[in-house]
């Protein structure tokens, strides 16, 4: 399967693990020694941390994640994607933001290795 | 030269241009189609609006990027890089976070062509 369509797939994944809450299923969606790099927090390492931090992004409301493809880069077993997402809660958008993730070919799926993503609205005055 | 010894001549590159504010020497550690995704602004394409962008930074009162190599995945004429910084205007930490650099080999260089990061801190209260 090339890049685009395995990112493609990878990503109608993503956005039905989190329309179902399934925090269970994200490591699936994910390298086994995948990092993801969150805005405000540490980075996060592998299974058991990705399914937590996607169970408490659930928790605080996150209902659906909008992630659009704008370019792929190829690279053999890898590919990076880099994008755009909106995220909601409910009706709701609480956040949109550009998107950067290195993809690699993992038993057939293209799954996310490194992921990272930041807000496009300006910081809210501290 | 290897990616990871041209990674770090880059950053080192990187660290001297933001010590002597030369935001006219930035586009020369990007490749000509590079793309910047900045925290709470919107993607950044090309020299002159890479220039512009660390100008702004400059005027800001940025005086220090200190990036920090934790991992690089060597695509080829590719490389991921992930790893951390801290920013500092004088000697007050502005922020600290990871950072996400796709680097490409470029006439014989390293070159930053997607580069991106997230601060590690809380985010203010809005």
């Amino acid at each position: 399967m090339d890049a685009t369509t395995g990112i493609h797939e990878g990503n109608e994944r993503f956005r039905t693990a989190v329309r179902t809450a399934d925090s269970a299923g994200t490591p699936a969606l994910y390298t086994r020694d995948a990092t993801v790099l969150p805005p405000n927090g540490d980075a996060v390492h592998g299974a058991e941390e990705i399914e937590r931090f996607w169970a408490t992004a659930f928790e605080n409301g996150v209902t659906e994640a909008r992630p659009v493809t704008l370019e792929v880069i190829e690279m053999g077993e890898y590919a990076l994607e880099v994008g755009e997402y909106t995220v909601l809660s409910g009706d709701d958008i609480l956040d949109r933001g550009k998107i950067m993730v290195l993809w690699h070919r993992d038993d057939g799926f293209w799954k996310m290795h490194r992921d990272t993503w930041n807000s496009s609205l300006p910081l809210p005055a501290g």
